[in-house]
């Protein structure tokens, strides 16, 4: 018996705003037998652009994947000129985790996975350190660990990117990997890698930014999930929170607190995607609700 | 010249969760001209209950309200078995605010009022004590003192009543009234009283919150804006929020901080009734975005 | 080579309030030769009570902990009526974790604990079902199932105290389980039993809190660990947090974000305990910085 | 009759850490007959230094000011080599509220000083603009207008100055004043000066922060109370707070949500420097519970 989450399908698309999108679209869905769950748009009046994410059930709908492309595109999308993606929810997404040395986000995720909270599959961790290979076997997940020099960086990347194609890789999360991301990986998964950094961006972006919120004695840290793109730490934000802090913490207070905020701020982040509720338009994030 | 705000309309509703009401209520509104300004819809499937709320630039707009109301009944309303509210913002709304002893949130409310921050009317003051009447002076706002006894209560409210009709009020704001308001005044103003209360019900529903709040040793303090029913302190909420305490904070404390939460949380709901974004379902409001 | 986070203790206590407690105090460890580390002090000027906390470097301090009793009893605690206790840091805590069929608290503090983030003994695991064996024998602990019925409680208790007894447990942690707690269990543990409810207590007290939390239409949700009392959700709060939901949230939504709430909250009570940073006076906590 | 609120001291100081500074400091005002309210301490353990505020009540301390400063100098300053303020709360403390054309921030702090909130005295608002003249006239104070150009700017700086001292003013507080002060006016109210800056600093300094925050597209903007130094935007933090935003919000929308955020934030900050809460240390500030 099939699983019930998985009989939806989900559009988003983005176009230049002009009256009658939304009509156009719910009628075109509701032609093909069309029952809507999910509808959320926006409209950016600053940069003229309407944004919208509508999810159905499939039960019913008359258009497979290929025939809706067909039709959605002369329907649609080429009298609006609008960009859409269209996304069957018929499967789980398959997540690849880089880590470094640092568990807690690792945890976190593979704790998500295995009680079935998320339905993903995950299969395979990669690391430049091979710290943490025996939190991989003990949830029965393999590990390939690709120690990164300046030298080694693009012949190992390459064949990282390899091991992912190969493995159908959906989704990469960087669960606190402590290397920057070459261009061929970022690249190859466009908008599908996404990354907790420990600071609430833009303050602090870069290495060891405990220490510099530290020194700048602010009273507030953060955490902050986004797409990796070519510049470090500035790619399309997904989430952020923050907590408290006082003059009473010490870095390493710091650290600890921190920790607890990237892993709640990466796992909200991925959940967005897997719902495919993030759509990107010059650098930020539309997160439909 | 008019207002650029002051040109648009909003559209309430809902009803009976059934396909293609997005698309009817879409292409009624373009086939009349209208652009789309806002729109957002939450279907409740535990309710089987679709929610909308839809706006849209008057400038263009084929229909005046009296001809919406004939087309969209007999178009779309009798159609889905739809409850609906349509609202023409072409005039700031008029509000009356209740008042006691305590000054922040009327203070907080004149201020957005004054500063132009919020387009709305405020003709009168009412309160059960004197003790404000100078603030309300400063503020250039005619003051009614109704002083409340259990003999006189039903009089002076319906005194009360009689004059917030006169002025043509729209919206009664409780502003820390320390006074449990009457039956005929609630239903004289139905879903259109707006109380704070200062802590984050359900918990503390009654007198002496943060002396409850206290006694309890919670760490966190909250204050709800709710629309006023029949039932004390259980109407449907607006909004909430909240700021941490500790041991350290003692009752005055716990005022001193919750009273800038009231101001906060007594603004926001009364914003977003404001802006048409409330609607109330069976003792619940969806808040739309 | 001694662990240094080992080398210190810890005084909490509490006196009626009269001039020159902290001095006296200070004055007695200075004499001994303790290096202060931290001391947090509060006067609850309502109740007349004086508080304290203070640690200190053993490496150099004159006294063992026999010697200190001696010696502060009658140097201190006769003369100011103090209720005190000392904790050597010196080894880690044995934590027990009882939990049901929900994991996410389970993952979440083993995690904390196989990572090395808490210096804590978790020589067991207690569950009323078999269901989270497989996760307690992932992380290589024992875990131990004592089925409850209203006819066996009493004697299942039992030998669950015989057994955390046996096993020199210092800490009960209730992460998510779904039974009421008997009083011997509550009183072999006195304030030495935390639970996590899935609540912003006082308010959704009780089973099903996210339900009643859906049904009354609260904007902001929350969760409390306390320590274990007779009184069912009412015993002495720890730590609380909240997180901001809307009308679009269903109660599985709610319950999906309430799961973080709890993890973080539980951990938070839990490491409040551990740093011996929590005294209970009155039904309430002192939780000192 | 004295108003009781008025009759404590207050003593902040740092020094090296050494065993012994709070016996010593405790010892010292119990012999002297204090009755010590408030205590708190912190150790920089990574910077070796020892901060303290103990605040106690007069009645019945034998020693006034200058007899104190004579006494705590030999009896325990040179000992530890401290620096140290007293503060005598025996007088509501002189504020000046220099403002520009937003008028939020100046209504909300003149709320609390004409409501008795703060017990605080406000002789003159100062302004590079007429905008806010009326609010100034509507709460009965002194309102100095001085127009600022590249040229003037040191002289009208020097007139401010003299006004300043000419009224005794203890705290100046610029409450969204548009200009960047000069050096000789930070020079003269050193560490007393308090600015709100509307963003969540080190992020988006200098103008526009609103602007820039939109451009970024962060998911949470923020607020920044702090001492005024020659770095702009860049001196020691008292207290930040932020709001969770999503892409629906317009820049519009992210000034007006960030206005309740610079009230709430600035009038913080402005509390905790009169509670003497508040000290600097290598632009870093401990703010003392």
């Amino acid at each position: 018996m099939a699983d019930r989450r998985a009989r939806t399908a989900t559009l988003l698309m983005h176009c230049p705003d002009r009256p009658g999108v939304v009509a156009a679209v719910t009628r075109f869905l509701a032609t093909h037998g069309a029952n809507i769950v999910d509808l959320d748009q926006h409209v950016d009046r600053a940069e003229g652009v309407f944004f919208m994410r509508v999810r159905w059930e499939l039960e019913g709908f008359a258009l497979d994947a290929e025939a809706f492309e067909a039709a959605f595109r002369s329907g649609i999308a080429d009298h609006f000129d609008a960009v859409w993606q269209l996304h069957h929810q018929d499967r789980p997404l398959r997540l690849a985790l880089f880590v470094s040395k640092m568990s807690h986000c690792l945890y976190d995720l593979l704790s998500r996975w295995q009680s079935g909270e998320w339905r993903v599959e995950i299969p395979l961790i990669i690391s430049n350190h091979d710290t943490l290979r025996p939190v991989a076997q003990q949830f029965g997940i393999p590990f390939h660990c690709f120690a990164i020099s300046p030298e080694n960086k693009a012949e190992q990347e390459a064949a990282e990117i390899e091991l992912l194609e190969r493995h159908g890789i959906d989704l990469v999360v960087l669960a606190r990997y402590m290397q920057i991301v070459g261009p061929a990986l970022i690249n190859a998964f466009p908008q599908r890698i996404i990354n907790i950094h420990h600071s609430f961006l833009p303050a602090f972006a870069g290495a060891r930014p405990y220490h510099a919120a530290h020194a700048r004695g602010v009273k507030i840290i953060g955490a902050t999930s986004h797409y990796v793109t070519e510049d470090l730490d500035a790619g399309p934000i997904i989430d952020q929170d923050v907590t408290r802090i006082t003059h009473r913490d010490s870095i390493k207070a710091l650290v600890r607190k921190g920790q607890d905020l990237e892993k709640l701020v990466l796992a909200r982040g991925v959940w967005a995607h897997l719902q495919r509720q993030t759509l990107v338009y010059r650098n930020r994030t539309i997160v439909f609700s």
